[in-house]
């Protein structure tokens, strides 16, 4: 994560970038990685903080345009991978793990659905090019 | 969570509140929710969502000096209670879970850990009282 896109790069800016997650289940999961080596929010400076919380929000709101999800699910772990980063992730009522978290156990088998990569992308580059969380 | 403090409520704010979960297996758990009936926070004006992050922020930051803890995790999910609210969820390697998330199953008995609810709590709310997220 540090140094790999670790997924199809969808957007690059000046310290964070976002990419399309390689989940199978859950297509349109989107990561927004810090690039330093940074654990956790409160270890950022606050005006760092709130870019890379405008971006994430960017992310969301162009996951919900363009993908219609059910709902939205917002996450930073980094419990195995300690570099900051936020997981948004469109959740649909008949995915595979539906309502629980995505890291739980499937209730189901994934139904297919398939999301214009091409599309997503240049959304989230208009939303981002410009925006606060470019600078 | 519309009208209960849902756990022993820590600080109470204009329209969001922080609470401290009712969870044995993780001391420390707090959440923070929004008082309006709200789903994602892409449906907030984006001064209500900076000021909502900046309260997840602070009590980020006091669960830290407070408890030490290995690693916060943060998630906004509400798949079951799609009712706008944060977890922020102090992490041990020794917990019941790690590094799972909190959500999947157990791979341990969770430790005894006391925490000092009283002094989390005061901490909670001289760090917010007056700050950004409780205008």
């Amino acid at each position: 994560m540090c140094v790999a896109p670790g997924g199809q790069l969808l957007w690059q800016g000046s310290d964070h970038r976002v990419i399309l997650a390689d989940e199978p289940d859950f297509p349109g999961f989107c990561r927004v990685v810090w690039t330093g080596h940074v654990r956790e929010m409160s270890d950022l400076p606050p005006a760092d903080a709130v870019r890379l919380m405008a971006t994430v929000l960017v992310v969301e709101r162009v996951v919900r345009q363009q993908l219609a999800p059910d709902k939205i699910n917002l996450a930073s772990l980094g419990n195995v991978v300690p570099h900051l980063h936020w997981h948004v992730i469109p959740r649909w009522v008949d995915d595979s793990r539906f309502p629980d978290p995505v890291w739980a156990a499937p209730r189901r088998p994934a139904p297919p659905r398939e999301i214009d990569r091409t599309a997503l992308a240049a959304a989230l580059r208009a939303a981002l090019d410009g925006c606060a969380g470019s600078a």
